[in-house]
């Protein structure tokens, strides 16, 4: 049954690096909110989708080397300043802009994350491996409570996921084998990309990622080593 | 009053970025207390002066490029190898010298430091920028308890404090301007370097910093912006 492996060792890893965007937080539910807030007119849903759409590109562009290192931080405001135009929102001043482009920060958890990463906390080391920049990661641990052990973030390795450097550079920092470490994520080809680095992957189901009206498929997938309805439904299978 | 400036702006840096060694934790206590009972016929308090006296020189050999990017796991392991056999322990095991080598991770905090870190905590975010490597850090602080908001290190500026790199980089981290970060610590060399590149500063009362048989003089020096008896006293002069 491969959601509990039946060697012990299989069961302990000493380290587990979480995704964050959708894994442990709720980036679109959290953005509509505060967008509803600020500007009612605006359809948040297709603001914001079109936001996270273009993370994707844009972090592309850094690692292929046409744009320099860049921070997440700002990708995210030169995706912003090409979409307030199309939304109607080009009169943004600087300074909604910058506080807009600070939502990012502002992300509201899961409801099982906190419980969830507060009783894995006691049984293993818990940290962040974002793309996210380490400024954001901290103030949204600060903010949403999220305990983390370590924040360690693609600014730290100077590359983005699915970059091997990132997978690797977690085991590097805790002078473990790979397979010591475990990346826990919502996302398969992040899985993926830390299982290619002999990493242990376990997925999480987080079906509204993109909101109720684009639910995500959710499906286990025997390559990973384990399958979890949340992250407190994770520490549950963990023993922790 | 420099301990109280009258200017209100001047109270409320954002983020509290601390030394570890010395500041935080005790490190002469704890190494002299774990081998006293792991060898007890050894001098521990030699030893322990020894082996911390081989850190500021092994560093420059790294800042200068004699050396290549080293961690302080690395560093500690090079000096240790080396002092082993002037104190009698040349037989050490590799798994003996290993587990000795971490005890760099199993320091104890000062009595007054979970509690002060727990205040400060509060109103200001608060991270590590220690010379030490992020996963001797991170275990330190899971088995001390020290509530960091997010631990910095060398490791992620690659360049060891009082390289300007290091105090700008956590300025940079957080996008703020230098005078909204204040390094706190117990060595005045490592505050001027701060001040240097425009933070504020933070001394705290370590006399006892290098063991009881070596006092250390903390007398109060007018270019820092605080000076506090321990964390504690800090979290009560910042009203936090």
């Amino acid at each position: 049954m491969f959601s509990s492996p039946l060697d012990p060792a299989a069961r302990h890893p000493k380290v587990l690096a979480f995704d964050i965007f959708g894994t442990v937080v709720d980036w679109h539910g959290s953005i509509v909110r505060e967008l509803g807030g600020l500007y009612p007119q605006l359809d948040g849903d297709a603001f914001v989708t079109a936001w996270r759409a273009g993370y994707q590109p844009a972090m592309r562009r850094v690692m292929s080397g046409e744009l320099g290192w860049t921070l997440i931080d700002d990708l995210h405001r030169m995706i912003l300043d090409e979409l307030l135009p199309r939304f109607g929102l080009a009169h943004l001043t600087e300074v909604q802009r910058r506080h807009l482009n600070q939502v990012w920060h502002r992300l509201d958890a899961w409801p099982d994350s906190v419980a969830g990463l507060t009783r894995l906390k006691r049984s293993f080391t818990i940290c962040t491996l974002s793309n996210g920049n380490l400024g954001l990661l901290t103030n949204m641990a600060k903010r949403a409570g999220l305990p983390w052990d370590c924040i360690l973030s693609a600014e730290v390795f100077r590359a983005y996921k699915p970059d091997p450097a990132t997978y690797l550079g977690v085991a590097k920092v805790f002078d473990l084998d790979p397979n010591q470490v475990m990346l826990v994520a919502a996302h398969h080809d992040d899985l993926a990309g830390a299982r290619a680095c002999g990493l242990r992957t376990a997925y999480i189901e987080r079906p509204l990622e993109f909101g109720a009206a684009h639910i995500k498929d959710v499906s286990p997938r025997l390559e990973n080593d384990w399958h979890a309805r949340s992250i407190e439904h994770l520490a549950e299978l963990l023993g922790a």
